[in-house]
């Protein structure tokens, strides 16, 4: 059993690692827990920088069998939490070299799972995804399109990173799960459209929940996923920083999740921000998506 | 663009007013947020005076376009910000005397979308529109009747508002939206069918959602719609002081608004109450669901 | 009318018993409430000792009437509030006793509603209840299986009573409602049915709803139901110690019970912690699941 | 023993009553705890209507014995808890009348000590200390001077019972304690002067802690002492409704009263607004206030 | 009178301004408040960029006269509230330069009144009062030495600005108030020397009071002062981003500051973050520094 | 450097250890901070069992040097992070047999600063440093006696461990600091002096501060520190679970620790409910009273 023993050590105590499970000494010996502490290109509430303290606390009580998907992730995936990347706070595009420098590394050898973070941190992962597995299809879970050409003049921030990933080719397919919300521009859409990219919006997933699975389910080859915790309502998650009423539960989020089948190369859950967090609902929220894309992985490789 | 440009000016940032609009200079110049911060009339938790300061915090991450409706509400409809009735706390109605004299002017010449306050408000406010408009009919979003005679002895509070506007001759049709919780009396149902009252319990829009909208949607002429925001489930709207659980979500709640198509006349969204609040999650929704209820009007005199 | 009447005594003031009912003199004198406020037995978050003074002010806003059910609980009942069972903090075996004590009495003459406390009271009630009414058939609302055989090494805890209690001999048929989330071993499953114990998950509840309610319905005889409040989704009910995300609405859990038609003997809620409460969603859920069980007794009784 | 004896019922059980005392049958039993739930006199923050309920459970870690002033005041001054007044939520006047229906029965026959409520509830105290005593002195903690004349046009507030009571000449000397903050006009200490009033300011209390013990020490004959909760500093009164910081320590606070050796015969704490309150720190230094005031009471009476 | 008036229209009534001040039309009217709404160049907790929304909410209880120092500051200076700067969230040397841009105009105007922001922000304060005024002396509350020469390499930090301030010749003597907590060597307190700055720490203030003061007043010519709020303990500011404990009080904060007899030319109140508020504490005690900051400034010019 | 070097890796990123120091791969490495997550022996409010982890991230902001000490504390004692005990929840004496297994090998090689836990733990430390020190006079902060005789007839609870050390024969002379609030009985202060305690209540320390230091700073020979954080004014403490009003800053009580010059062999800091803490302002103050008293042993050391 990799985690501490909660029948031995209560839950409540010991240091804290994702779901207690052992500090990485070298990240090729597993699947990998990688925090990204960073929130500088968020554009209206900060906290995400205790994204990865947050959902550290928030998996205590994760336990090693996963009864919906009928495996052991961490015992298949040999689970360790690797740390936090050395971020920058205050510097962007610093932060993202940080943190390509850390995963290029990761990606080489294993599968990560990563905590931000605000979601500018995703293009540094998936500048790492592309270089070591090539172009991947992109599942992207938000309540915004991300796909802004800047903000205040700048083009790093957690509302422009897909813009930047598809210039730079990073990505293949782009699906979106859960968009709502009031937005800038009638353009937006068209320009998503343009940009190759399918928007699900909300009522997809609350009207058509089987047809949002089967799109998800047919992209072919190599996916990662980046789930920003905004796309679930806030009522779920309020620890987030652009939050936006009438959302998917957390129910849908995990039943989608669950339901993949899918050659998942990597995993983030972004915008989670404990200082709007109560009862740690959001970070826990996090932690058991988290625990969820790694049985999906566990369970395609067992097979 | 009517809003200060997010694009410029950070969200976070400059004095607060409802979707950070231009203050009214003058109420005609288009449809019009006014708040009425009052609680006195309240039979449990106070705080609903400081709902229209919530609301407008709350509705910071509003932007131009509502694409579900596909419609520019406040470049549409002009919007701005028409400030707060003076209120006189502790006097019922003194405050209803004020709320009258300031809406009287505003029914005259445009819509008002208005932030209360406890529910009581909502009689100033059909007295005003009564006066611009003649009998309106009424969608009245509650987990409460609000039909009661008096409490304390006292013919305006928060839970008798509704008997008033109808003894007054104020209102036509009145449908409730989200009925629930525990009642007085089994003679409030039959109080509700003598006074003509059609009741839609929240059973209704868990099994019966289309014809509820198809119910709604029948109305002829103007409506006027109140929504008490305890109408939505507490997990989604905890700050409000008569909550009841096991009520409507934040996605139905919007999506019955977005689903109307009506000769809307005036909008209120009352029992906001901050102190209650966790995260703005309430004040967000509140803000969101006058939203959209601009965006049904935008959309309607668009055609 | 058994409750301080709010119109003449608004809902916020008098001294706080449950629904603002009667101090019981004697517990023969109608269905009664009683508080066993224990948390030593908990495993990760503690404060459910502070469960039935929540409880008891989350139930401030229970009014005579059920509408749903269409009956007055606490008139038909005679419902009155007994007070709290002196618990031992720190010796959960030395509460157990305790709280039998009084139990026994209690189950002699009348219905128990029960606030607890962590989840090893019940093994108190349920042994009461057997000596009152022999071996009686459970309903149990959890998200966790509770049969593991000892935590620790320890025997007495919120994870084994059910354990306990089967080996015992207290119950006939379990019907586990709401299971979900991480476990220890794919054994838990087995153990359940090896058990006789039929858990029908979230999943069920969710996809399946009709058929739950007939599978609960279809218990003959006297039936006991323990209700742990994390069966609900942490967003309706974070006030608890052991929150697993993906869980029930409120709407449903209301519903579920409102749809009974049983022989019940006896009801606990227990798990909810205050401290971790927000704006008393989980106390006033807990107030209205109680009120919800004791309309069901009561129209049962009225026929 | 008159409370509940914790060594047998933990502290965290049984139904709330001030300090665990028992429920008065009849207020001439001995000196009575009387809340009067009401908050519309406020002119800020509301949730002084839920004052008495936090003050009781502020009261439970309260224990027979005072070792600073070496007296048992329960068993001394046969303590009880009295229930609250029956308020009119929204209608000062009548409350004001409710509350002196209510305390002429109890000035008659003992010692109130009373949990506000706003200010304003005041009045009433002094109206019936005054057919019960005659003209009594008043000393009156607070931040503010509350001898405005009206807020609102409105004659009966939280900030203008002070006028009230001595145009009424209720009151004989006047001394306030802990003043500060900013105020409507320089008139505001003439004012004061001219009504007769000496008002003690918070640098008075900081730089001249004796002299202002002694100048309360030197009101001859009856004394009441009306305690506005904010005239502590907000870091250890956080939840009242008109804060003003750079205030008087708890410690302060409870010293004073220690040190006061006065014909008391009544004494109050207003504004203890729990909406706002953190931890309870507000609720539980309100109750000690009382304890304290009940000590120098049964200090004296010993004597 | 400047401010709207709070007996005509309730304090928690209105659009939120400075102490409920009309917006400047333009600097040049008055005495202006100033928002400078980020902090991205904060090292430990953010949420300073909601400073200014949280000050001017923390100062609607703010009221005309202040009786300790016995005049009308918002009269005397013709006080205004100017908006807030245009920061650039992430780029903390786009920000500093979109400060200067504005306070260039305001400096050469009027005497500001700046709300943060992180300390980062003063930078461009003093940049923009150096052109204005030349070299000025500078007060500065603080718990930390904020002169390191980097963070991460980075040279534009919340830690850093003091050590650019005296690089750029901004300031002439420097006395820091308030010093306290551990830092990163023991060489800080040479650097400060040697860089010829005054530190008076936490128990100078607490044990020799009245030499502090004086040596605050023995400053010659132009003064600024910065007010980081954490200087005062976390009790009394708890939102605040690196609070450090045992520090100053409330109380003698703002009597350090009534006691000021300084030409002053500026002030800011810096790292007020109000997610980690409670209960307003901190921006209401961010908005009464101002105002005797404020008043200190109106009593000057009365003279 | 021991900690992680916050100039490279921000203070908020990587796993949480105290203050950022190594995981002890050996007790015997260096003094050695332990946590004993712990609460079933508390009398009111739970929550210390979070104890440790709340101060491990309270103690993310401490730095290498403290200048009040001049010493660099973790450097001179090669500190580090020793984990938490094992504990058994619901079962004291188990825990404590548990925690003096580890606590025996801690103290023979080294000196260890505890953190709780509830203060039944302190038993167990105590018992430990008697092994491997003999009778060591004891300090002991509080603002309870701690020294009754039993609970609910139990001997091993919060309130009596103090009574059974010195039965034990584990200590030499006592001395409290702090004590306040009301008790059980006048014989408490007996009793105290009869077990030969010295006890100096919150007064001594406002008004006769240097006797206090006095007092303390003449115990000859070997010492321990037990902290109960209940010892300071809940306004600067109030995440604890039997909170007194009226006690010690945090200023006051961090300069006691400071001006100790003592044999210290042990330190516990105990009480520290984070459920009940705002903005970490325990936890904060927990962690730096480790850190001062490090400083202490560290500079005795260096001499």
């Amino acid at each position: 059993m990799r985690q501490i023993d909660a029948l031995k050590s209560p839950r409540f105590s010991q240091i804290s690692t994702f779901a207690r499970l052992p500090r990485c000494s070298d990240p090729s010996e597993g699947a990998v827990f990688v925090g990204v502490p960073f929130d500088d290109a968020t554009t209206y509430r900060p906290g995400a920088r205790f994204g990865p303290l947050g959902i550290r606390d928030g998996s205590r009580l994760l336990r090693p069998y996963n009864p919906f998907l009928e495996v052991y992730p961490f015992d298949e995936l040999n689970a360790c939490d690797g740390g936090d990347v050395d971020t920058v706070p205050g510097y962007t595009e610093d932060t993202l070299r940080a943190t390509e420098t850390l995963m290029d590394q990761v990606f080489r050898v294993t599968i990560p799972f990563v905590a931000g973070g605000d979601h500018s941190i995703t293009l540094a992962l998936l500048r790492s995804a592309h270089r070591a597995h090539g172009r991947v299809n992109l599942i992207h879970f938000d309540s915004h399109y991300d796909f802004w050409d800047s903000h205040w003049g700048k083009k790093y921030t957690h509302g422009t990173w897909l813009k930047r990933a598809i210039e730079e080719g990073l990505v293949g397919k782009v699906v979106q799960v859960g968009i709502r919300g009031s937005v800038y521009s009638h353009q937006d859409k068209d320009d998503g459209a343009s940009l190759g990219i399918t928007s699900l919006d909300v009522r997809k997933v609350k009207y058509q929940y089987q047809s949002v699975v089967e799109t998800l389910n047919s992209l072919q080859g190599k996916v990662y996923i980046s789930f920003d915790i905004d796309s679930v309502d806030p009522a779920f998650a309020p620890g987030t920083g652009t939050p936006e009423v009438g959302g998917m539960t957390s129910f849908e989020a995990l039943e989608i999740i669950r339901s993949l089948k899918l050659d998942l190369i990597g995993f983030d859950v972004v915008e989670v921000a404990p200082p709007y967090d109560v009862s740690e609902l959001t970070s826990m929220l996090a932690a058991n998506l988290i625990y969820e894309a790694m049985s999906v992985v566990a369970k395609r490789r067992r097979r």
